[in-house]
């Protein structure tokens, strides 16, 4: 076992090893309220990153962001019933507006509200409430408008980013005229988010339709990004719901049409949150501690003065200064690249230790032998840590973006062939169990099958805990008899198990 | 009155001017859940700006972001005895964690809590509780953390940006080994608050140190800045706060320090919040509309395409997008100038009132004439809407900067003048009634007087139902006899009616 890496490996608790791997990042903690997680400066600076890209694509895509309240009154939850159904289980409920001391000196809710509000577990009732305001006329339509927030889903078995009684995400909320209009925002949507989790974070994803069972509690269609982790089982890290009329309806959301008609509005949303961070970790980090992609990376490149004497500290520290301002003045897919110089007074060793644990994509040792030589000692945190390469100190300013970048590709590209390696078609309903049984291979991954939309499909596979991740549209029409009920199906989907 | 203004004016009725701009802005409106307001595009996009700003001033200070609970328990608030008492009125508790459907069908709460939760008022607790954890040692500090955050204080009467039930704001919360270094933390937050005032909101504000009546419940000092709105009340538009070590012995933040003696940290806290945009608004908007700073404005320029046949709509938008893409290479204050083309189809003069209320900086008005003759027309925010400009067409993009900045100074110039030209030195306890008596001046600003920090003057100012909002420390000592108490006190301070 190594010294300074993660442990218990993957391989010897995988769910053991995510949670060390999260303390050893110094990304987040379990704070003393029940569920919630504290998202330390680390993991933060990780959101704030993904935050700064979608938002820049939401916007090029014509949303702006508008802030709604966390509270929802009862009554309008009740107005969608498959809504409420969804989330009646897992909902803080604010029932008192202040406190009193009592005779024993302890603080007891006082001032019950009339009608108790929830703590938004997801917004559509509280902003499907204001569109209906809103909306008079086509000239009104569409509204695109985006929130971050928080929101709360009480959980009985939390987990860090993962699943969490309060968590942060973005929620898309959209009215449109016309059916194929929201449709199509739904699968822009979608689109922005295969993009950004392939392109940004380097997860590879099957983006497409999920069975009517795994469908958001209201929703007409949900689409989901559908990610591999390295236990093989499947994260839903992004979903775009087509609303149709359903939430419209129930919430009178209406316009007239230019030839003077009243009709009910075409409704989507869309939302990722910070469980994309729990999807990053387990998409990439080893048993040594996390690995950031470089585009997500708060810091990029570290370099380490390496010295023993104040003279070659002069010597080192004058390098370290002139390269950090040689490589910002390069960019790397349009931004400054982000270098820092550590300088801590620790042993290089243990400092080396924390920049691999919090996953930093390149180190760069700068000692008196190096800039003698006109050389730096380059390690890259796609590689073993001992692994490092000496590049011309002249040269590794301008090459550094080409450096971030096969990094960035170089992660895709494992995580494609992890997860084509786990994966098989299969076509035969007996060869399923053996496919999830944990006995006969190590990483149960994704089984591509033919399945019908049908609720004896979700019953049939019950008792292997696996379930239809989605169909995914990108896969070439491949027809096929569902193996559970025959009926014909025009695509393979995936199944497995899921976070 | 004018048919495109808004009305009543500021003279005939300020609070409902103070909505009516609000409205005609599109910036806000209040939801259907009590004091809490939903925060539209167009005023989101200038928290935004304000975000953007501050969050680039915090860490170049040396503080990053972070994330903490939403939820405080009960137990927590408890711990400082001041600060329950503070807050303790005016806090939404959550007491359960699922919704039931009863026999009536209507949802009501169930699954009561152990222990009843908090919306965050404030998170000084719920932090302090995670810093006692993460400090040891000295080497452990200082800790510079800030968050964005929703937090939630129940309004009796709320009112739109000014005092809402839930707002946004961010709140710094620091831990250091020293009180001097804490002190300087409180201090260099406030001047950055300051900083940003002036600067990029264009509103002046004293700052200075509080009265303890009107401190921070728990602080041992609450600093603010305090800015002057045009019916002459005072806006207490930032807070920073030395808290000592009244939170880090309430809950046990303590260290080693460098001589292994046990010690508890100093602690500091500051904020500002979406009640910003209010004072905004009531430095700047006059009977027109909103009138934004440029520097806070999502919009700068916009470019107003005028023309009536096809023809010359080639021309025109040929001209506007050759227009937006030179100004567009400009830069002020370091940011590329937001320029944007209006080609929405509605009369110009219609189009035009909409920027005039929502406060853009520049219009510029682009017809066949003007490019035949070689100009365009101008007109600023700052000054009547009838008063145009024509300027070269050739030369405009490259001033546009220019005009910037001249219109930033003058909006800032305006409101010191609109402060000074109400306010007085007085020195006689007989004079201030007169002074705050609206039947004898139409808006009774700021009164500079001598005061002790005394309950004694507290309870003499409560009838005439002014405070004293701060003690500037930027001004000269001018040492002078507390009018109320007779104690000599070292400069003058403010009182005025506030927010």
């Amino acid at each position: 076992m190594p010294k300074h890496g993660i442990s218990p490996t993957r391989k010897e608790d995988y769910p053991e090893w995510y949670q060390q791997v999260v303390r050893a990042a110094d990304l987040a903690e379990s704070s003393p309220v029940r569920g919630c997680m504290v998202i330390k400066p680390h993991g933060f600076a990780l959101w704030e990153r993904m935050q700064a890209i979608l938002d820049g694509m939401f916007k090029a895509t014509g949303h702006k962001n508008a802030y709604f309240p966390l509270f929802i009154p009862l009554s309008y939850l009740e107005q969608e019933a498959k809504h409420v159904e969804g989330f009646a289980k897992e909902c803080a409920v604010v029932t008192h507006h202040r406190l009193e001391l009592d005779a024993d000196g302890r603080l007891v809710p006082k001032g019950k509200l009339e009608e108790p509000l929830v703590v938004r577990p997801t917004s559509e009732t509280i902003i499907g409430a204001m569109y209906a305001k809103w909306v008079q006329s086509w000239r009104d339509l569409p509204i695109l408008i985006n929130q971050w927030a928080n929101v709360v889903r009480w959980e009985m078995r939390p987990r860090v980013f993962l699943r969490t009684a309060e968590f942060l995400w973005q929620e898309g909320h959209t009215a449109h005229a016309t059916e194929a209009e929201a449709l199509q925002e739904t699968l822009q949507m979608l689109d922005i988010y295969a993009m950004f989790a392939e392109r940004d974070l380097a997860i590879p994803v099957w983006k497409g339709p999920k069975p009517e069972s795994e469908r958001f509690p209201g929703a007409v269609e949900t689409y989901s990004i559908e990610a591999m982790m390295q236990d093989g089982k499947a994260l839903q890290a992004g979903t775009s719901h087509f609303l149709g009329q359903n939430f419209a309806k129930a919430q009178n959301i209406s316009f007239t049409d230019k030839t003077s008609k009243e009709e009910y509005c075409w409704t989507t949303s869309w939302g990722v949150s910070t469980r994309l961070i729990g999807g990053l970790i387990m998409t990439h980090a080893d048993d040594d501690g996390l690995v950031l992609p470089p585009r997500i990376a708060p810091e990029q490149i570290v370099l380490l003065p390496i010295y023993r004497t104040d003279e070659d500290k002069t010597a080192v520290m004058n390098c370290c200064q002139e390269m950090k301002d040689l490589i910002e003045e390069n960019q790397w897919r349009d931004e400054k690249i982000r270098v820092q110089i550590d300088d801590r007074d620790m042993r290089g060793g243990d400092k080396a230790w924390q920049h691999i644990k919090q996953g930093v994509p390149v180190r760069v040792e700068i000692g008196p032998r190096d800039i003698a030589n006109g050389t730096v000692s380059i390690a890259r945190r796609d590689e073993p840590p001992k692994q490092k390469h000496a590049i011309s100190l002249e040269e590794f300013p301008n090459s550094a973006a080409e450096l971030l970048e096969s990094i960035q590709s170089n992660l895709l590209k494992k995580a494609v062939a992890f997860r084509e390696s786990h994966s098989s078609k299969i076509d035969s309903k007996d060869e399923i169990p053996a496919f999830f049984d944990a006995s006969q291979q190590d990483i149960p991954g994704f089984a591509y099958v033919h399945v019908a939309d049908d609720p004896a499909v979700a019953k049939a596979l019950d008792p292997l805990k696996v379930t239809v991740r989605c169909t995914p549209m990108e896969w070439d029409e491949e027809p096929g008899k569902c193996l559970f009920t025959g009926k014909t199906v025009s695509r393979r989907s995936v199944i497995s198990r899921s976070y």
